[in-house]
């Protein structure tokens, strides 16, 4: 096969009416397939059950009293002791939450609106046209949580080393920036880890509001599925070092190590920031689920071990990417008609199809049957100015249901590429 | 023993030498006790702890679904089912959330100051002046939630019935009063179960604020520990009744049916308010912890069973009370220098002790090892007009110790009379 833009129009007329017939075949399966969200897939939570039942009555009772009980905020020193582990930051800077990183992140930002952060002058609610840079393409989620406290996003190009810091370092000059998500290793969705040069800059920052604030989302932080863990390094140490200790609250979670939404989640900031937060945090809950932390303290053990436990995973998710990976070598590269990058973490396949066809790739998906990430999710306010980029999202599906998704999928951009070069 | 009051001078002195030799008597024990939370006691957590394991892999795959997996915002219906029958309200009314009923109540507050609630003109950032009515005595910990925002609170008198409503139907003419706080049956502290009469007027307010907001915090909801259940009727209907679907939002949580925190919280309001809500809380966070709700619904099944488990942890409360209730008999009664109901669920004794004894009591008795809720802690702003009230909370010492707490605490406050009365 030749790339589409080199064919002849009448070689593009041929090519059409079999992509479209292949295309209406596989509409009259009337599939049902679900690629759009980082869901894990049965075979991985079976691996993984055996949490459910790991924790008995005595393993409650430890040397820092009755952990079926009320109290301890900042959550069970077990649990706090393995995310300090993984994460590489200190014990004091942990502070171990409930079953959601979201919720945390969700609350930070909640709490700077009602009171303000620590560096604040006044709560954000009493400030007027607020920013927040957003690297992208970036997850759709977070992009939702400061819409809707009405922050103005403005987005920032990333490259294969994370997000632009020319542009990052112009942009934090003016004091309404408020904050920056990231999502340093596997960023969602491309699958980039951050340089080491572009984690320094990102700690050097010396952002014009005092109370900035680096969302650290560090989802992916030992979720390799192809080969060995790679390091990663501590950015609370990094901002410290750079004299910015209290800039960065980093977010990470159990649910792709153990069961998605059953598992916890940390946040790690400064001992600083934890003092101011936790005294607000007394306020709106007793203690988080410590029995639930127990559990998993109990089950990952340390970072090794939880190192061990996601080996199981990736026996399971490396043949699942694979799949996608090679239907996109085998049906788009020819064709010539989109790229993308081949991460060896994370949850996603980031697939930027040639400009103005993402949006109808996803509908004629859609149309056969697959789910896909809405087009544009992956920009503030859905915008994606290119209209080129897809999240893929290989976990859920079974591979033989993978496989029909990304014949649709293929199939469909295809279809869009063709009907572009006709018009 | 005659009241003191009635004593002469000379028997006063006498008496005061005696407690006072008692006194130092007990603080040389260096005892450490508590009764200052409503923490459920370690032979309570026993008898519940087979929950821990209740729970497997088989159970998690239901008709809905894997719930092992994130998605179902609003609980895995198995566990709305249960608190739709414990708390007699419609199964679409129930939203399901993490551990803490608190943390629901918070956000609800928080989400109304952000964004406004169904009804809101405005977030209630943007209006000044805010002000809500609290039953007094209360909650420490709601009164600390609307301090926290800053809405001024008002406190409402408790009768023997519930909140003077006469008071309350002429504040609630203000439009600047936002909402009231409320635990309906076993009322912390006082254990009052309101009326039949109170809550029909409750149900039936004419708020000038169009967003009034009901906490209905029903937290002693099946929690007799002495006689049956008694039969409490549901706020929902009462208020969708009287023409106020909108205005009541009811919470529960079984951190005192099963383990304190690490339990599931309920929140109950009219299906538009959930539809209102949801969106929001869908930004927060993905799902909460659907295997821990689906290990209580195994665990509790429904509310006939749920009461029968109820029974257990009576077994080990009622003797707890009236341990608290004999001493206070023996030891107050006669000096005729507090006073006291028996109530017969929740988990407090409300003490009113003679004007201007609290402080001073809680006081001698914390110099002599023993921890109360501090004095005032029951009235917003730690306030009271009358330093009266003091919340025993009798669930957590073993009987042994709470016969030595009880001892103190009786000590404490017949030295503090003694004091005043010599004074």
């Amino acid at each position: 096969m030749k790339p589409y833009r080199d064919m002849t129009p009448e070689e593009r007329r041929h090519e059409y009416a079999a992509v479209k017939a292949h295309y209406d075949e596989l509409r009259s399966l009337n599939l049902k397939l679900d690629m759009s969200r980082g869901k894990p897939g049965r075979d991985q939570l079976d691996k993984v059950s055996d949490i459910l039942t790991v924790l008995t009555r005595d393993d409650c009772l430890t040397a820092d009293g009755d952990m079926r009980n009320y109290g301890v905020l900042a959550g069970v020193p077990e649990a706090r002791r393995l995310w300090a582990d993984i994460l590489g930051c200190r014990y004091e800077e942990t502070f171990v939450g409930g079953n959601s990183s979201l919720q945390l992140m969700y609350d930070l930002i909640a709490k700077a609106w009602a009171f303000g952060l620590s560096h604040s002058e006044k709560p954000w609610c009493r400030e007027e046209g607020l920013k927040w840079l957003c690297p992208v393409p970036g997850y759709d989620r977070h992009f939702a949580v400061t819409q809707l406290f009405g922050i103005e996003m403005i987005p920032v190009k990333m490259t294969p080393e994370g997000p632009d810091m020319d542009a990052v370092e112009e942009l934090i000059k003016d004091p309404k920036v408020k904050g920056m998500w990231t999502v340093p290793k596997y960023s969602n969705p491309d699958g980039i880890i951050y340089s080491a040069n572009v984690i320094e800059r990102i700690a050097e920052m010396k952002p014009a509001a005092p109370d900035f604030v680096l969302m650290w989302d560090n989802a992916y932080v030992i979720h390799e599925f192809d080969g060995d863990y790679v390091p990663f390094p501590d950015i609370l140490s990094l901002c410290r070092a750079a004299g910015n200790p209290d800039m960065v609250y980093e977010f990470a979670s159990t649910s792709k190590v153990t069961l998605p939404g059953s598992g916890i989640a940390c946040m790690a900031t400064s001992e600083d920031n934890q003092k101011y937060l936790q005294k607000l945090i007394g306020i709106q809950i007793i203690s988080y689920n410590k029995v639930n932390q127990l559990r998993h303290a109990k089950y990952l053990q340390n970072k090794e071990h939880a190192l061990e436990i996601m080996k199981r995973h990736a026996a399971v998710l490396k043949p699942r990417f694979e799949t996608v990976l090679n239907a996109l070598e085998k049906e788009i590269r020819p064709a010539g008609i989109g790229r993308w990058a081949t991460p060896k973490g994370g949850y996603f396949v980031s697939l930027y199809t040639d400009p103005g066809l993402a949006k109808r790739t996803v509908a004629l998906t859609k149309e056969a049957g697959v789910v896909l990430t809405g087009a544009g999710a992956t920009y503030p306010y859905g915008k994606d100015p290119d209209d080129s980029n897809i999240r893929i999202a290989p976990s859920l599906p079974p591979i033989s249901e993978l496989e029909q998704a990304m014949d649709v999928l293929c199939t469909a951009l295809k279809l869009a590429a063709l009907e572009q070069l006709n018009a």
